[in-house]
């Protein structure tokens, strides 16, 4: 089972893939949509929508792991969010893909078992469960810890 | 010139559109996509995406007019008002739509006079306006009301 993870974030998008085979958890892919700061809202939309369709077309994942908004954030941020989250899911929606959604307390307890961990021990301890040669960046670290936790854990309600 | 004036919302997402031919402002259509409560959030999104483009098809407006979010609300609602805006600025931007910007404020200045204007007074003016026969509904009144703003006044930056 291949789990596309996402962490859709205002200005970057971090993507990861992760393939489980029975108890064992590979390394697929990983990377980031980095939007140019000061481009158009619609533009930076689009472009998320347009490279995770080609994610999905390229690494043909069974399965969907976003991470929720973290609701510290100030509104105006949240809403940007908001409006990544509404054409990432459409996109994983339009490929019909069961789509999952975990705190990143969840996440973090599952790839670190701590909810509170930093970001850096979420990237060290990324790079040490999928025997990464180098860290990967925080946000794609952050889709990979969301795939594995949706790989390793739990099989929630899809929203 | 035709405008496509849009309110997005948790469950209803209002559209309206207007035509302007010179200083006349002239009704086109307008109308509601309802979400079914409990439906999952995937599959609101992709009928809201889905039905816009339709509009959009139908309709052939030159512009997007869309009415920002009223910061008061609470932290869910607001991400999942992000949501579907982000779908809804998707759908305009593949069909290269300029899309302009409006607060709840400036909407309802610009159609009844007055910032704090109820939500029947909007209507109310709506109707008179665009001289419907009957008051439409809440949400597709903001969304025509949001179309009128454009119509009307203001030639924001588009975002």
């Amino acid at each position: 089972m291949k789990v596309l993870g996402i962490d859709p974030g205002n200005y970057i998008t971090g993507y990861g893939i992760v393939e489980k085979q029975e108890r064992h958890l590979q390394h697929v892919s990983h990377g980031e949509f980095i939007l140019a700061r000061g481009s158009s809202r619609s533009s930076c939309l689009t472009t998320v929508y347009r490279h995770l369709l080609e994610v999905i077309e390229k690494s043909a994942p069974d399965v969907f792991a976003i991470e929720d908004i973290f609701y510290g954030k100030n509104v105006k941020s949240l809403i940007r969010q908001g409006e990544v989250r509404g054409v990432v899911i459409l996109a994983a929606s339009q490929n019909n893909l069961p789509i999952y959604e975990y705190s990143p307390l969840e996440v973090k307890k599952a790839v670190v078992g701590y909810g509170r961990a930093e970001k850096n021990q979420v990237q060290m301890m990324v790079k040490a469960i999928l025997k990464l040669p180098q860290m990967p960046s925080a946000d794609a670290a952050d889709a990979l810890a969301v795939a594995i936790c949706h790989a390793n854990y739990l099989m929630k309600t899809s929203i």
